[in-house]
């Protein structure tokens, strides 16, 4: 039974998985339809009769789980353990305090053993490859993430300062009826008025993180000249900013990858591996290949 | 007449697809010219006169491509085959119901065959390159397609909890006259307001998407705090992620590229293989190739 | 004084380019500061005066190069001549139909003699190797953007059907007083009502070039469930899509920088150049390098 | 004491400046905090105390920097020495003149101190490294530098002309009463009306900066056909250029990080270099390196 449960590599283990798979699927798109509620208005009694269903078959698989693993306050530990009992939870807790089923969605968590059906290929050996490049280019990249939020944390400053403070938008002050004040100069009277979304420093960090990143949703957007000035300062270096990463990791997989024609010879004499496939000697022992 | 129709290496070949493709052109801008009202009221005339036009002539052409060919069901049934067939019905069948000339612009699939005219020329190798890459990265980019999928409805489901329930966003009740209630203890009376694109799960998972992929309508977008802290988080994440395809990419084409012209000739001394093209002798062992 | 004017390797001649650079650029600022009209409004006159004094320096300018120059004809008709002609007309017209000196921006492209004036810096030549690059990239870049053509007509067309016809998206028909209307069934009165931006298919190919290259305004965005499935899709592949050119340039110029280590040493027997640091023998001839 | 201060090489010395780090961190979060509203109402006291107390312990720091540091005028020119003066000088001036709390976010600058703490591990060497290959690409960017902002110069110009003068935008002029106006011979009254944001080449110049790199507000967007055609040409020039930098500079990394594990050792025998750090035996000739 441990066999079929957690090794993918036999017929019935994999064809347990496939089915898991399959239902863990069906079980988010039915959370994720219960969600709407012209959907949830008229299939609500089907949709709790697939929820329970769901839960009875995952609360089966985890108590077989616990039965047959070797160890089993290892598994519960374990982070897949945490999450299969997490996705089965909700619904019960669910009789008791209502609403908690959207948490049910924590189910699509599962979906993560997706990658170990297929086991067999070579899809984990491709994520593990992608890690190793990741963390190799990691150094690289924390010197890039501290720049960002560095970047984000002045600009978040400098733009509550010029957009926040109103400082450069003084608008007229409308007295009773709409009609704009004059003073007894006869000057017209105004007030700063501070551009919505900039009143706060994280507010405008935020502003400053939609913009880097180039999404720019546009509820938040500077309207003086020297808040568009230094947006699109911030705009053109966070477009620098960008092929930084990229290169970085495109150069490390390259590189990892430019490696690659390594002969799989082992040197007769110290068998040591990873020549070159024109190299004559060993590079290590000068023994002839 | 096969040779003049299918191959694209005679002269007269080239004339018919070159000939053909205008015609594709053509026929397509005129479906894209009759969608516009302003345009449609004034030269509707032409415009259904320049559709028939074309029609006529694809089906003279879908005809005898069907009498030329060898075997004229297995081209009736190739993609071609039936892409052929499709962008002539709808006009014949807008005579029995109207408004089906908008399924027209299926002709426009009809423009990869611009590839096949330059036959002769390196487009379809390039394409075949590109593609080649693409499918041996295939398994780095479904690891990432995968991660993104889950990332997307983990970030759905709870967006969905954040700003869709109102937890965080209470406003004041309004009773009649526009007056916010209060309530016997003289405190406001609030209720929780779910923000506009946030309602359900696959709406908030739409929004996930928009935003990862930095496209950023500003459609829907968080107001309330915690809702702001998510989205920059899954900003910044997929900030990230996009450069994991792109560097997987490069460094496909660029190690396919930076093994690519090695001729296949071994050395008939040394029988060593990996010379460049162009070489006229052994670089390990100076024997002439 | 052909030297000073058409060459920049003597003193005299770089520094004619450099003072003709800061005067194109100091003009463009003028045509630039003169269309704000609260800057125009003050300073007009002096607008006037900085205008037609750089239309005179650069139309002694002209005269000089047309007079210095071996074939005048030839440097009349050439790309800089066009561009130096057109840079100064404006002004000139501007005396006769008012409105003209918008155009002057023209002289902007006169800054790409700003490339010039390093000539004999690597300026010029890191450009000419980027031409190269994305020439010998060319024909990828061309199946790429076949590809995003005929993509933008087919999705455009799409939309057009689903958001545009307003099939997916009917509303209550209002009569008078903004009462909704039920007919004698007692069922109400619902009308198709096409999403702004979809109405014609050239509209919605604009909302498909914004979204798929993640630009995303928002003025254009889809509201019927069927056009976001359509719209997520769009993005996606968008998303897939842009990872192409980059990996394909980049791998062109690490291609091209990699063949870099290349040996300055030309072969003693044969004088080929072009052989890896490591080679012992000749590629072409064999001989001992 | 100088040791302390200023070298991370030292265990006291490390942790003094995990311990600097850490309150500049604090100090950097306690302004942002204060800069909410809601949060400076509640907790105004506690911030100011904390504001003080970070200053406090700064200026000592600083004086002691002073005491201790070789030639103190050379450090506080320097532009840490600087950073450390600006990051105390507002809370003192806040004394004098309110609301100059706000630049105290200056103190984010000191964050690029984290960089030194990990001197001793490889970070600053990346940092150096990523900096030398931006150096290196230094003059491939400068030319797309230029490229752009002719291209944003030259489009705003061209934006500001087709929909800021209004020429394809004309609407009914409306009378009194909101009926539009018909002239003596029976033709609808129409005037141009500029598109928002494209009034002036200035803030045309914004609307092409903010869409060529992507980010896409959608707060000025062209409403005219041409105006949309334009747009259309600039985001795919826009969406091809940033596609350059990204690979020249991960053609940059990739061709450093190629060369790089090379060891300077030359073989004694054949005199040949360019062995791999971990290479024993020359692989040309097979001696002991």
């Amino acid at each position: 039974m441990h066999e079929i449960i957690f090794e993918a590599d036999t017929p019935s283990g994999k064809f347990f998985d496939v089915a898991l798979l399959v239902a863990i699927i069906l079980s988010v798109i039915a959370v994720i339809l219960e969600s709407v509620p012209a959907v949830d208005e008229r299939f609500h009694r089907e949709l709790l009769a697939v929820e329970w269903f769901f839960t009875i078959v995952f609360t089966v698989e985890y108590v077989l789980r616990l039965i047959s693993v070797a160890r089993p306050v290892a598994y519960a530990r374990s982070f897949f353990g945490v999450v299969d009992l997490l996705s089965i939870l909700p619904t019960y807790i669910s009789l008791l305090v209502p609403g908690a089923q959207h948490l049910l969605v924590i189910r699509a968590l599962r979906l993560l053993r997706l990658f170990r059906v297929f086991k067999l290929a070579r899809y984990l050996n491709e994520a593990e490859n992608l890690l190793v490049s990741l963390r190799s280019a990691w150094q690289k990249i924390t010197v890039f993430i501290v720049t960002v939020v560095i970047l984000v944390v002045i600009v978040g400053a400098l733009m509550n300062l010029i957009e926040g403070s109103g400082a450069f938008n003084r608008q007229p002050i409308l007295g009773p009826g709409g009609v704009p004040l004059i003073d007894t100069n006869g000057e017209l009277q105004t007030q700063p008025v501070a551009t919505p979304g900039f009143e706060s420093i994280p507010s405008s960090m935020y502003w400053a993180i939609v913009t880097m990143s180039t999404v720019g949703y546009g509820d938040i957007a500077p309207v003086t000249v020297p808040g568009k000035v230094v947006a699109s300062l911030l705009i053109l270096i966070g477009y620098s900013l960008i092929i930084v990463p990229t290169g970085v990791l495109s150069a490390e997989i390259a590189t990892r990858a430019g490696r690659g024609p390594v002969s799989t010879q082992a040197c007769p004499s110290c068998s040591k591996e990873g020549h070159h496939p024109d190299a004559a000697h060993c590079k290590y022992c000068g023994e002839r290949l």
